[in-house]
């Protein structure tokens, strides 16, 4: 009843008639494009790709796809995944007192927004637990310190391990994390920062916005890495503010825009919209 | 020297292996695809598409184009149009007394932003003439009124016709067009309307927005159609205004853009990258 | 402990040395002006104030304002109100079936971004009251039909007249208000609009803004008056779109909107910053 | 005829009373307040105001204004100035080989949106003399370097001093001034960034951002200090990019922010609309 897609990311060198040649690929398979879209950036000279299409009638059974793809892969010297729309995304949300991103984030998963289970909510503090028991989703606090930092980390990868977790939503988690810790999810943590990066990077950007008198705040969607607010961009926005905006303002001014451009990059990345070339993205919206 | 590239448009009711065969069908003859957009309207059923390709070895010459893609746009039932990039599309524009839309295309046709040739200017006044003269462009001036309208546009357009005109930019041109003239030019004329439609549609919309309060103005850059301010809409933007603004400032406010509108949508258009299907467009932007 | 500050909104014909009038009338009470804002519209040769002062030395006592300002008021054929901030406004909330804008009124009410109290929460259907229980406000069922409107109307009536409840938010509620409804809350009821008003006016704005092929879609926040969608606008906003959207994605990204665009207009409504002349508004922001 | 207007701007230490009080003497003197702003920054204790007045029947004759405020100025520690709308600004214009800032300078003087005169063009290169010509302007060039920099502004300002300049407009102007330059204008010089300051101080912004990939990019038009880029911001804007836009079109794109941003700030400063405090603006728009 239910069609079944599949969805190809795919970077690699560019070359001539990449595009043809995959979609041939597909096409003698019996696999119907319902969705392309490539970019090639002239500087780097650099293929990027992605493309959806129908598995009702392809030759190639889901479970085969990974091992159909990789002489095509391996013959282009690519970088690509493929995941099935069945496959759904499985998520932790790290959060800490701030509940407006991790409300946002359980409303937009009750409206049917985002197709992906939340497994599990991590918090350092214990607040937020009423949220989570409210949608019945397990609730776990890590009272993390610089101290215990890397005993605490390994809890949670346990855990999220366990619960087979394989995207981190810091949905406003004021907490660092190890390197160690974001090198087991590559791509697949999606943080919030709450200015227009690279301005306001660190702690306190909304002091440090009204202290420099700027008349615009923003803030950022990007995908951590091991250097602080410096991960690849995948969605920024602004809001205009005054003279008359107080710090206070300004909080509550960007609480409305953390909620929509963490929402609208959560989005984007669990449906495979995004693809990373070093510090850049490349979003497929 | 200079890379030749052919822009396919082409729109048709979908049908499944769309795009693999139109890749296919430029890969076996050696065209390398430099950019590829598509578009499937799942309510309409209709498939569109833009590619656009290096021709240095392509199989088909230049001239053998149109009747090369004949067979493929039968076979689909498809609307379809090629241009080679050095077939410059060659522009009237249309003014009346107020200079800053024919000022704003003159300065970024003279900063190569647009790729066409100006190839005159038509107005029902005499005062933008100096501008006119700046730049090296003729200038003819038609005092169209309503009894005279009709002999004056077949003046317009043989002069249009001789000078090998296909592109007509309506630059704040205050007459309305009759339907015949409309007709020479299908989607070949390009409007600035100044206000967000379909609201102020009409005579005097910074009035009718200014009487009705609302705190937001805009500006649409669309296709002409027998019907005023109907026809379909290539790009649009606003701007905020308050209750400070008097009639004179949302005049002032909404130049600016007026002028960034009418550019967008002109170079988008000078692109081929819009594609019209009934009232909506498709814009691969 | 806590201040007690008074806010007069004004609107006048406009006259010499109004603000130092008022200003001085203030000053000699000991009333200390913490915000002044004056808007003078030429056209219209009207005077609008909104002046907030701190009423800890003021010589009038909270009781006798009205009286006091009621000389000053008829020298100048003057509109006015009078509201300290210890009199908080009470709203009663109308919903449909819809949740977002309850969910984000609720959630800012919580957040104290609302100075107000919300009395109760009227429906014509039952699916909502699991949100008023979350929050223990009293949920009242009214199934409204174009046959029982009037004595249904009665009843909710009767039951606002009982919580004192003076502003009524039309947070997404489906059906229209009676002339007479209305009557009972001049520039009481604030409603939200789905479309970019005067676009778009009536029933089903996405699916007219999603056929007439729009760039962009907005959401308006105005006053209820007896004609439909047409009272004087608080506050309007937009998102761009584009044909990648369908309906579906407009009302997605227009829920969004109309959170916002609500929430914001009922602030402003509820710290006094909105003036109504005619069918426009000065607003205080 | 033509109605004289006087505009006061004051910064002080907060006080009771404030606005009354100005208000009143001006009121006393027969001076009808057409418009008034003021501003109370909580955290710093500071009060702002900007009050335009008709001085068609004030008491204190046009030459007399300065030494009638001076004892009111004492008494609250104020910093103020004082400009009749007959005092029209002066303006000297720096360019370098870029034209659109100067083009929409020029443009806009044209059509009466700056009420000043542009005394006179400088540029460190010759390029941009023919547009100084078109409109009738005296344009010097003077080709700074880092070894001749100090006498070649000495020689600019003997120009700008003749000349009776009193503000400069920096309009893409690739040279930094010397802090001896500065201190000879304090806010008295507008510069254009094109950067969303603080992101991307310096050279090259449109470099820093293409490569940080950033999703918006923006420009800050704001006060020369002698810190690089950091002095008091008077206006922002931004535009949305993607991965599909080159280094080229982010400069293409930012110019036409770069103009809207520039002339709005210059459009603030001539009608005096900004107050400085420390480094943060009160812009009263």
């Amino acid at each position: 009843m239910n069609k079944l897609t599949a969805v190809l990311l795919w970077s690699c060198p560019d070359r001539k008639g990449l595009v043809s040649r995959i979609a041939q690929f597909l096409f003698e398979r019996g696999g119907n494009i319902v969705d392309l879209d490539e970019h090639v950036d002239r500087d780097e000279r650099m293929f990027f790709l992605r493309v959806a299409w129908d598995m009702t009638d392809f030759a190639i059974a889901p479970g085969g796809l990974e091992e159909a793809f990789l002489p095509l892969g391996r013959e282009y010297g690519a970088e690509w995944t493929i995941r099935l729309d069945s496959q759904r995304r499985r998520l932790a949300i790290f959060v800490s007192r701030y509940d407006h991103c991790l409300q946002e984030i359980l409303w937009r998963k009750g409206l049917g927004e985002f197709d992906a289970e939340i497994a599990l909510i991590i918090s350092n503090h214990p607040e937020l637990g009423f949220l989570a028991e409210r949608y019945h989703i397990p609730f776990h606090v890590f009272p993390v310190t610089e101290q215990n930092r890397a005993q605490q980390e390994e809890l949670e990868l346990a855990l999220m391990d366990h619960a087979h977790v394989d995207t981190v939503i810091l949905a406003r988690y004021m907490q660092v994390l190890s390197p160690e810790f974001v090198a087991k999810y590559p791509r697949g943590i999606v943080n919030i920062h709450h200015s227009f990066l690279p301005a306001f990077a660190g702690g306190n950007p909304y002091r440090q916005a009204y202290e420099r008198g700027v008349k615009i705040v923003g803030a950022t969607c990007h995908y951590v890495t091991e250097v602080l607010d410096d991960g690849p961009i995948i969605e920024q926005d602004i809001i205009r503010i005054s003279h008359k905006d107080s710090l206070e303002d300004l909080i509550r001014k960007g609480r409305d825009l953390e909620r929509l451009v963490l929402a609208r990059g959560t989005r984007l990345h669990l449906e495979d919209r995004v693809l990373v070339h070093g510090k850049k993205t490349v979003v497929f919206d």
